[in-house]
């Protein structure tokens, strides 16, 4: 089970402990930069389209289980799988947005809350069952 | 980047040729069986909770950039980023359920399109900007 990187992101963000928390508002835009070698399966990705990216979070901790909640520390510890921790066994991001621009194998998109530098391990579009049912 | 399993899907769901598409109705009730290993960080999940499963697919091919669009075999491939295949570089599967019963380290949802045996990775909660603005 070994993840291959396919790109990574270019962003403002580079302090991880100033980055907005996950479900909130204030992740900067921020460009996907990918590899050459993944560029076909790039190739249907638009400007609009709603997507999910995947990034793998290198700098989190792997050996925590519970985490004191970000925006309340002091509250009780909480088992990472109810939060949405970096520091959990497996650091996988899951970071809902919007392309803004496609240029190439670079695709800007309006918000992202992963560090200069993450990267970035798979691209899905959002499916809504309704959509998909319509 | 080495992704380790924290458990396993345990379906009736065994051929992956049949199991229900990402994102429409019909995939089964399931359990996840969770590693002892693990056990602090299931501790806050709850019947009723809204989960993101993460899983690793892996029975998909990784070698794949294009793929048919598995309800029209006949339309023009299309890059497996604007695709919810399970063939692609990373094949993680992004599986949003609910809880229907906690049992120790074994979790039942109401839904996982993941063959039994498949590994999982991580659970997050479900987020939604709204609810946590509230």
């Amino acid at each position: 089970m070994e993840l291959r990187a396919i790109g990574h992101v270019e962003s403002t963000l580079v302090d991880p402990a100033t980055a907005p928390k996950q479900g909130h508002e204030g992740a900067p835009p921020a460009w996907l930069v990918f590899d050459d070698a993944v560029a076909a399966g790039l190739a249907d990705l638009r400007a609009g389209d709603q997507i999910i990216v995947l990034t793998w979070l290198d700098r989190a901790r792997r050996d925590l289980l519970v985490v004191h909640p970000r925006d309340a520390p002091a509250a009780p510890e909480t088992g990472v799988f109810s939060t949405r921790s970096a520091d959990r066994p497996n650091p996988i991001g899951v970071h809902p947005t919007a392309i803004l621009e496609v240029d190439g194998t670079r695709i800007l998109v309006a918000e992202i809350e992963a560090v200069d530098g993450t990267p970035i391990v798979d691209v899905k579009p959002v499916i809504t069952p309704r959509a998909e049912a319509g």
